[in-house]
């Protein structure tokens, strides 16, 4: 069964389900917001700037207009930074029908509003068929067909079953969920666990420290995400605690990789620029600790990273925080 | 509060927690089968064969016999091997007192009677106060004082909150559960996964391929724990996903180093010797598998690692078994 897929933006990950979803049988057309990329991937065939060394396909089409790549889509995958998804939709928006099925792959708070990006799709269009596909899966990996496992989540199941029939593969394995909030806010909140893991690592602090600092972290997403309406399940799934454990042990994760140098003594904002694409976990850290508060949520870890990212905080010494607060039975917090 | 301690047996964690609660103020004595391993200890002040570079503090005596160990301990910690705990155990019993309390930090499953090491304490010491010691913690970081959590299981909060006290440094942060049968299940059987990264690594495979095998792994994990009286909470806590973590990320870990060799293609049997310490995990995937299929549940990574260490079967295919089963909603099958 061949599907009509518009991908909207031709970063990493777009471009690798691009290839993925071309390989499987699908016409797929990519659009960009930067004309002069699209050009290059077209010369090229190949995502030089954010997915070297992964050929594009025959089959994939560039489009120079969302108009064009959004003509007879069966689905519109959203591949944008999640702060710039609200434009990318509102573009996007003349050419979409209610048939099309929208797939959200960002992962991010809207740091303004504090919305999460399955609310904002909801303010524009109340009755989409929306989808947010999620997991641990680095672009890098999908682009060369390595094995990987996706959740596509949505609250209708056969609308996320028809996502899953279209990009599974012998190396793509893909779960439905219906819990969209939890599935959300995995992917979100974990770039906050994924700072915080490099600058446990940065500091030269062990493994030890980190796998606590990752399931202490995912204990208190997890509260906060029930809180927001989440399943408390979803966070031992492929899209919490597995995308939480692919972002913070390997060198393809921006925002671990910041964290890495923080560790290491360079300033938040030094080591932003350095990390030189989106370090999406900046502005989740931001956008949790001001949920945490609003909610009435503990969630330490967080608190800790917002401290030494905002603050100025010493590292060392958030870590002394969190090692000797209270003694505590670990059921009364986990889930 | 200084207590007496008394630790049986001298590999790299009986003696990584000697040196901790030496310098938290107790009085150490530690025992080994091994003798001449007792007297290399004394001479050099280091445990140069399983802990090497971490200096044995004063404060900790070498006893030459169980009896000396535990004479007057207060608390007396077993680190054998799991396969070894029975033996240990017997060993110690006519010096073993009622006002004891015995800690255990072993981790597996009896091979021979497929019995959880709490239910052999159970069986030879009906009515002693029982603590698991559990979590992520390599005894190398451990022995060098860098940060990590534990979790203290009892069925008596009070023994494990006594525990909790005794350990608890600024740099060893202790939790107390009650869920001894999660911990201890916990602990063992995340040693198969740790050979099937290693195995996925050794072949190649990427991070989103381990992060996959992990979280669908404790997935299994908990289904046969629940099954065997544990709670569903416990596998996403540190002793459940936080062990895994630390085990399949860390070169530190014997079990994903032997898998690694098994998946560039070494024999199981050889892999095992070139390790040359204890290899865990292959006893516990076989005793797993065959807890499974006693109880009914379904374990597809075990079944795969289990037919790839016991029959042979090519790792790659293996993968293509667990990629290509039948489509799934995440949550039939998650906790």
């Amino acid at each position: 069964m061949s599907n009509r897929i518009a991908v909207i933006g031709a970063g990493s990950w777009g471009t690798a389900l691009a290839v993925s979803l071309s390989g499987n049988g699908h016409i797929v057309k990519i659009w960009d917001v930067n004309a002069q990329h699209l050009k290059d991937l077209e010369e090229k065939k190949e995502n030089v700037r954010y997915l070297p060394e992964v050929k594009l396909p025959e089959g994939v089409q560039i489009s120079y207009t969302t108009e064009d790549a959004l003509n007879g889509a069966d689905v519109v995958l959203f591949s944008a930074p999640a702060q710039h998804f609200r434009s990318a939709l509102e573009n996007a928006l003349p050419f979409l029908k209610p048939e099309m099925v929208i797939v959200n792959v960002a992962k991010g708070i809207e740091q303004k509003t504090l919305m999460r990006l399955s609310e904002i799709a909801g303010e524009k269009l109340p009755n989409a068929r929306y989808v947010v596909l999620s997991g641990p899966s680095h672009a890098e990996e999908v682009g060369r067909g390595m094995p990987t496992t996706l959740v596509a989540a949505s609250e209708e199941l056969e609308v996320a079953e028809y996502i899953q029939d279209i990009f599974m593969t012998d190396s793509l394995r893909v779960y439905t969920n219906s819990d969209v909030i939890g599935v959300e806010l995995g992917g979100a909140l974990k770039n906050i666990i994924a700072l915080g893991a490099g600058i446990s690592d940065g500091m030269g602090y062990g493994d030890n420290a980190k796998a606590a600092l990752m399931t202490r972290g995912i204990t208190e997403i997890a509260r906060l995400g029930v809180k927001l309406g989440a399943n408390l399940g979803t966070f031992s799934g492929l899209t919490g605690i597995g995308d939480l454990i692919v972002t913070c042990t390997s060198m393809h994760s921006r925002n671990r990789r910041c964290g890495i140098m923080i560790g290491e003594g360079m300033v938040p904002e030094e080591a932003t620029q350095k990390v030189g694409m989106v370090v999406e976990g900046i502005y989740t850290t931001e956008a949790a600790y001001q949920l945490a508060q609003k909610e009435g949520i503990e969630m330490p870890i967080t608190e800790q990273i917002y401290n030494v990212i905002n603050g100025g905080a010493d590292a060392r010494e958030a870590v002394k925080n969190l090692m000797t607060r209270q003694k505590k039975h670990e059921t009364e917090e986990h889930f």
